[in-house]
């Protein structure tokens, strides 16, 4: 029977920063066709995926679970105190990269799913989909294994992801959705000439100013029921004209947009061109928007799978457990589209930092709390 | 003797960017002594100047010439066509940094001053200053060059400034005056953060692009009876931040004011503090304004001296110069101080900008048109 905290220590020793498999998925499919779990290796474009089934393929009542092994890179290698792929254990806490996002959460998802199956079978299936490619570009990770299961005809009636989510405590919060995101890059383009004679030369800068106090004036919209009003931030300005005296040929903007369920990242493409395009045509200044989408958002709406999973996070923590909508990405955004999805895991603190680290006693309750869901979902 | 055109492709061959001599000056004196010019480096604060005079020290009859080897930076470098600092003669033009603004001025005004002496010596002097530092901060220029002159007994009784001031063709406009320039530098501070929770944070490009969009839109004035109207220009706006998803705790934003008589520099820095602080209290973002007043406005009046120029300029190039006020500022408002001073040059439009470039035939007539100055003001 795994143990979730040497299982998490196990995983961090796995090299497996994105690409990299690092043994991590050799391990995991090890571990799972012990406890009888059917596994395959989903890979495409060089990202390892696993697959895993225990029950029958099919099953009206298949409860899925999903996570990630790879790792953001270690970034200053001396500034950590510890090994980052040492998996120390140590004061109370599992250490090294991966050990928050997400190999701890991994770790106590698959020791719940074996645990359950071998204790109390339960009429129905449970599925791991378990990707090498979250941190990375996420275009051949659980968007595969989700292709490849529709192909396969498997299916998952609900899911569970295993990102950290909590905020201050373990259970503090899951994540019912996410907004949108959506950057873009402004380039303004006049033309060069004298500050004292602004007629003969074309300002991008005054263009730009225009459309950047335009765009951040203007509120997207006031929330919905489930989010958080949609936001615009510029993040950086710059044309890098040292000469008082010259007016700068060209200048660029870079702003991010988080949005929710009132608004598309079509339509704010098109909402940021029209609004160039109308600076543009009172100034004269040419100025290209350049936006790369990524994520749209979504919202898996109140009902009884929600409810479960908050239920089972009280039950094993005493807290309840704030229904959220914010904060970045994750693969949930792929599987909203097959299935109900939400999110819970560790508190997300020590994230990409260095010396990253989980506390040993959330890593086992949280494993009480996945086990808890298995049941209260097989239950019913 | 030298040739205006050779020595102007001569001169754009020295890489004098602010503060740089580049061997300009120094090309300079070899030429003017070897005419007979008593040469003096007055070189201060890093900044090289040249002082040269034929003729006596202190007659009343000393007609002085002023301007700048100093030249902006060349910007894009991969937007220009040619060498900047190559100096090529080709289509009857001469090509590169300052070819326009202003070493094709300067080479004119020493050749025409070279033959003059050289064939027709007056009973009189000729005096020359030429700086290295009018493009920059103007402080160890032509300023140190008149406190020199006023500590030696050196003076001029009049003075022209090559810089350029026709418009459309060689003839057709003298400056009689300027309008008066400040610098300001307003940076914005205020807090870093996650650009998916702006609330967290306080955006600075938020507070500096409504502040510059306010101060770019509201034009200071229409002009006045000598004067055209006032011009404020954005030059930079920076902030140096990379990450899309931060937002930054500091930006800053430059710009440039010409102002004419309906201002002054410090009526100006009162009215941008208060718009600055106006954007501050809506917020909440701190905006520092921070100005440098490069000259007020100043006006030659109507006089023998303007005459004397315009004559010059008619009987070389048939056109009956319009008096002017226009563009930026010049060292003439250092020189206005000590006696009356008129600017007369070729036509500008290409300074400042990429592929700056004068007419070869342009140069020459405007060498005629200097030498006409010298012997109409030594005729009488």
């Amino acid at each position: 029977m795994p143990d979730p905290v040497a299982l998490t220590a196990d995983l961090i020793r796995c090299p497996s920063v994105t690409p990299e498999e690092g043994g991590a998925l050799q391990l995991l499919q090890r571990v799972l066709e012990g406890a009888g779990f059917a596994c395959t290796r989903v890979d495409r474009g060089g990202v390892p995926n696993l697959f895993a089934r225990w029950g029958a393929r099919g099953h009206p009542r298949t409860f899925g679970f999903n996570g990630h092994t790879d790792v953001v890179p270690v970034g200053d290698t001396a500034a950590w105190t510890v090994d980052p792929f040492g998996g120390e254990i140590r004061d109370g806490r599992v250490w090294g990269r991966g050990a928050c996002d997400m190999k701890s959460g991994v770790a106590a998802f698959v020791t719940a799913a074996v645990r359950f199956v071998t204790h109390t079978p339960p009429d129905g299936a449970v599925i791991l989909t378990i990707t090498g490619d979250e941190e990375g570009a996420s275009t051949d990770g659980t968007v595969a294994l989700l292709d490849w299961m529709a192909d396969q005809g498997e299916a998952m009636a609900v899911c569970l992801v295993g990102e950290p989510t909590s905020r201050a405590d373990l259970g503090d919060m899951i994540k019912i959705g996410r907004r949108g995101a959506l950057n873009a890059r402004i380039t303004a383009i006049g033309k060069q000439g004298h500050s004292a004679y602004p007629d003969r030369a074309l300002n991008p800068l005054t263009a730009l100013v225009r459309l950047c106090d335009r765009l951040a004036s203007a509120p997207l919209d006031e929330g919905s029921e489930t989010f958080a009003p949609s936001t615009l931030a510029l993040t950086s300005i710059d044309t890098g004209n040292p000469a008082t005296n010259v007016i700068p040929a060209r200048a660029t903007a870079a702003l991010n947009i988080r949005f929710n369920d009132h608004h598309t990242g079509a339509g704010l493409i098109a909402w940021l061109e029209d609004q160039a395009a109308r600076v543009s045509d009172d100034t004269g200044v040419r100025l290209d928007v350049a936006c790369r989408i990524s994520g749209e958002s979504f919202v898996t709406p109140p009902g009884p799978f929600p409810d479960l999973i908050a239920g089972a996070v009280t039950a094993e923590t005493n807290r309840t457990p704030v229904m959220s909508t914010t904060g970045g990405t994750s693969d949930a955004r792929f599987i909203k589209a097959h299935c109900p999805v939400v999110e819970f895991g560790l508190v997300g603190n020590s994230m990409h930092q260095v010396d990253e680290n989980a506390e040993v006693s959330q890593i086992e309750r949280l494993t009480a709390v996945y086990e808890r869901m298995l049941a209260d979902w097989f239950a019913r």
